[in-house]
């Protein structure tokens, strides 16, 4: 049954292959479905509307296979993508599985790691490129620490940057057309994890040598472990310009990585996340990095991932609702995001000039203004549940 | 009676006039002790061995006084500083008491409380550069919202960083010795505010016109609201050149801010920060930034501001003897610090060229290798506890 | 403008008078609102459509009034009340404002002050069930500690037992229809606040004397301060018969506590509460505990206390229309809770002769059943957003 | 190097054979050390100086395996128990590794997984007495939802009612000299677990037809988890004689289940839980469930058991030193706790006739005097860090 809320490729929504493809092992239980084909992956996806799928090398390309192994794989899944016209338009690398990792990939202590951990992702960085690939996210889950002695932070972010550094270098000595998103998280699987936010994330890519070519890919779990609300976050990577890609799922609060379905958790703020990404001009793709629930079998999986774009097609609708509403343009005037917009100043002379501006302001008078804020908040809770 | 751990000038640590001075009033309840005459505070934290105190304006003026009223407690101020030798290293604004700005200063939604919390700032730094301060710290407290539709966050942070521009052409153009230090805080009292994180901060900095004047004003408490690890936020400002001044305090975890007195709360974090702030060579102030409980009287004001210094004496040792100790050492290399230290390539084609690093790289043998952080680990929880 | 969303009398909204009479002040903001007369607050609610309101002791009559000031008060509140059909369903006694207070009331470490609280409350138990009030609401919010040593949990725990022993002896002794309802929190204003969630006082109700006259006063935003699932906590107290009372509020996360109008923070669980609420059976009022945003003038408090009720009942109509959808039904039966309903066992004799039961049962084929949770939590959330 | 904080046998020291045994597989990543052999385990527990193993039943005897299987394993287990010395106090069950536990044991929505999971833990209970145990663990780790319609919470603590009633009869039918402790935690593998807490495991409890059979298994880390004071619940619970287990390991707030060795974490928590055990009178054994960090080859792992043991005697030894410190017992005085440990009236008409406890209750006095916490709080820092 197709409804409005049914998704059409340019909506841009994507999936990676490890969302579908999640056996469901957790730290407490084994896996619950069995391993699903990536190329079943991009079917069944293409059936539900989605645009492309993303991928680690590893959910592509068991670790370890050899070289024939390999391309053969690569060429059966070129030919579900041809097939299906799902496109590539990010990978990444798995620097976490594998128990070589276990102290980090980038900035493991021991540097013949690191130096597997480069070499791992430029293989794969190559292999995204071929498959048409602008974005090569980079999510350091590893790198990190549980106890104060294990790592010297200091020398850890010399190392992360070296790895950007050469990660930069090697793109563009190849020419290719890619830009690098790192994705930020607070903790797990490492007790504390470097660069934990969307905050840390924008302050290190200043320090690059090659800042232009990397930005940041949140997800909106990930902030919200950290008790952050994620649309500010996402405001402040726009307005860094540095929003390269996103995340979308969701999360009940500050507890395990739980990487619901996008739309369960926080459906507040993933209203105000999609008016902002709709409002704002973001152009990238919707990627859901999401896990279905281990107690469903494979009607879940599918269940869960078209639910995703459905969530995302009805806050769409509701958020445009909601700006196109003139009580809601009325009541934003009369909380004055209009005067927001406004600079504070015609320069600092025209400021210390202004009498009005502090000896004569009535500090009173402006106290006793209302923001008038429940107002507008009523009405977005009124949009986003369908009763206006 | 004096030992090991009482404080000496040269150790620098200062105190906010509103530490001492907090009156215990909270949302519950109101104030348990009277207020505090700001040279009293001045001699008594002399007496204790302190080195400086800070301020709020309104921490020494009330808000609303005269000119004469201004100038005569300045003058008063003054000479308790001249008869004790503190210094004042530090000073800010108190742009979040009273309700004029219920919606913050530099990102109030109205134009003219945002021009109003400018001049008074700037009204203030030139009180602040009269007393000797070299850093002005920013505390946006009420720059934030409760609900989606009331702040546009990439308007507000236009706002955000026009303020910083603005008071660096008054700093500028006036030849004043003095940087600007911005202190993040996640929430409370807005529901969640811009600059959430020492990483959002320093992000945030890089787009001032003059990134130069302005680093970050961290407080243990505040990154701990968010479950952060406050050592490694200290890190990355330090590596990022932008450890202005710090704000000790003590926290118990993802809660309100609760400003408890330096060692109470996450004494183990505490270790590792000391330990940072001295290997690393911060030369700043030890500033604490703490509120005596309001159960006690002004016994317990005296009691924790003197606890505050011991406890940080007390790490001090404690952490160098951990760094001193020949074991520590060789478990440091154990877990192999040194590689960390070491860069991970000579450069892209070093890198690429190597076999060793990825064709022939034997994955097992080094996934197999001990961090041994365990054992490292329970070295510092040894010196911590003084059973070394 | 009335509709399908506006109450009336028999939906039982209640508010406390500090609700609407909240005038903002904050940890670190001043009141940004006048005091709001008791009286105009019953006319208002009145005519918003509220059932009754509540009050502590001192939100009424101010601490230290004259018995002829407190006569005075209570006479034109009265008249109030039957002038506008108002009920007072409950009332509950100030133990936290007033410095007397500063380590809490029954708990408190000084005897006197332990004495002092009881007869505070008893005094206002009086005027209570005069007013008509069959609930007695006991926050204990002062009583717990910010160290280990100030505070001996197990003396406490005594000191609390006999403190209900006592009142339960009052009551019954006045022969007065009255019970008592204590509501948890776990933190803020102290640092660790005793019976911190719904379990803690449901476990320590079990030791009084007359637990029978005992049961829960649970606050949304309280549970969710832990992270705790609202109506899970709700769904406990309701099995174990004792969901006395309800506070109804809104809350962000694991922070400060916010009291937000009900339905603003988590409005999922918020739907899954009304849902329990109704199918329930509850019969006592929908109490709303919260305060209205400080950024806002009068227009919000009365904004907002209209959208409490007002989200209330548009949850009210989702969750029914979720009840009595045939989809909804079958995907129950699908996700097989009727099978949940019925007993495991016809005794335990009957299951450990059931080889079937474990010897001969097929775990593979049980493992591979499907929960298909996924598509029964979105047709929730479709019912939820009005998009069935 | 055996030094005074070398456990003795008397000690009570104890390990889950899943803790050592823990093969580093987390989320994120694959298992990072072999499986060990559980005589191993028991050998080098007894060399460090432990007093017994526990285990879950798959821990020892693989799931599935035969009879035969059975038989050989429990007894070479046996014979390394008479080898060694060491006893087996505790014993539980593993319900929730296997997929078919995905929903749950004792709640699964499927009656036939309820009733496999009941005959599970009836065969395990058989093994728990024949090899010693007096105390039998419940973790229902699965009992819980991701959603709100997937679980009728009301129905499953009937069904968790009907399972601990059913084991409450199986054992008193067996003669069974076995008691049962339920562990409670707040979410994680589960969205949210049922009996979150210690509170609301002993609340339930109350209504079972045995209460007196069962009592709580409390883990630092789980209520931590849920930001609650660790100490506070395990004086509840020994407040209410329910104290009938410990689980020691560390944790660093509010996040994923860290299982740290003991006294990592919150060390100033850890050391009022052993002041609280140790001054309480508890006799159960001191049991360590915790996780070695998997970046550790099995050198961290013996390192990390026995530094749970030395963390553990140090804490001992240093909370006795603090009880004994005349200064400490003198500020313990003035801060009045031999106040809280006298009841607060003889009775209700001795409260009510007393005029000095209300009408002439000097208010201002009382308030103005100081709890002195402060100091006593710098007492316990000062005993704790070894600088006394």
């Amino acid at each position: 049954m197709s409804d409005r809320f049914t998704p059409a490729f340019d909506d841009k929504f994507t999936f990676g292959l490890w969302t579908v493809g999640w056996r469901g092992n957790d730290p407490f239980g084994d896996a619950t479905r069995p391993a699903l084909d990536p190329v079943e992956s991009v079917r069944r996806l293409a059936e539900l509307g989605a645009h492309g799928v993303t991928f680690h090398d590893d959910d592509l390309i068991p670790f370890g296979a050899s070289a024939s192994e390999r391309d053969a794989i690569v060429k059966r899944f070129r030919a579900a993508l041809d097939e299906t016209g799902l496109v590539v338009p990010m990978a990444t690398t798995n620097l976490f599985t594998h128990p070589v990792f276990k102290d980090g990939g980038f900035t493991a202590n021991d540097r013949d790691v690191r130096r597997y951990a480069l070499r791992k992702t430029i293989r794969n960085i190559d292999l995204a490129v071929e498959l048409g690939a602008r974005t090569y996210v980079a999510w350091g889950g590893r790198e990190g620490a549980e106890s104060g002695g294990a790592k010297d932070v200091r020398d850890a972010l010399d190392r992360m940057k070296e790895a950007f550094d050469l990660l930069g270098d090697y793109v563009t000595q190849q020419g290719y057309d890619l830009k690098f998103a790192i994705e930020p998280k607070p903790n797990e699987p490492r007790g504390d994890i470097l660069l934990p936010t969307i905050g840390h994330a924008l302050a290190f890519i200043e320090r690059l040598e090659r800042p232009e070519l990397v930005g940041v890919n949140p997800e909106v779990g990930h902030e919200q472990m950290a008790g952050l609300n994620f649309p500010h976050g996402i405001a402040q990577a726009l307005w860094a310009g540095k929003l390269f890609h996103i995340d979308l799922n969701g999360q009940t609060g500050i507890k395990y990585d739980q990487d619901f379905r996008f739309g369960a958790g926080d459906v507040r703020q993933a209203f105000w996340l999609v008016d902002l990404l709709e409002t704002a001009g973001y152009e990238g793709p919707r990627h859901f990095d999401f896990k279905p629930v281990r107690t469903d079998g494979f009607d879940g999986v599918w269940e869960s991932a078209k639910n995703c774009m459905r969530n995302y097609l009805i806050l769409k609708e509701r958020a445009a609702a909601f700006r196109a509403d003139p009580e809601v343009q009325e009541a934003l005037r009369t909380s004055r995001l209009d005067e927001l917009a406004r600079p504070t100043a015609d320069g600092l002379a025209e400021l210390l000039a202004d009498k009005g501006a502090f000896e004569e302001f009535d500090v009173t008078a402006a106290a006793e203004r209302s923001m008038a804020f429940e107002r507008l908040d009523q009405l977005a809770m009124d949009h986003l549940l369908g009763v206006r």
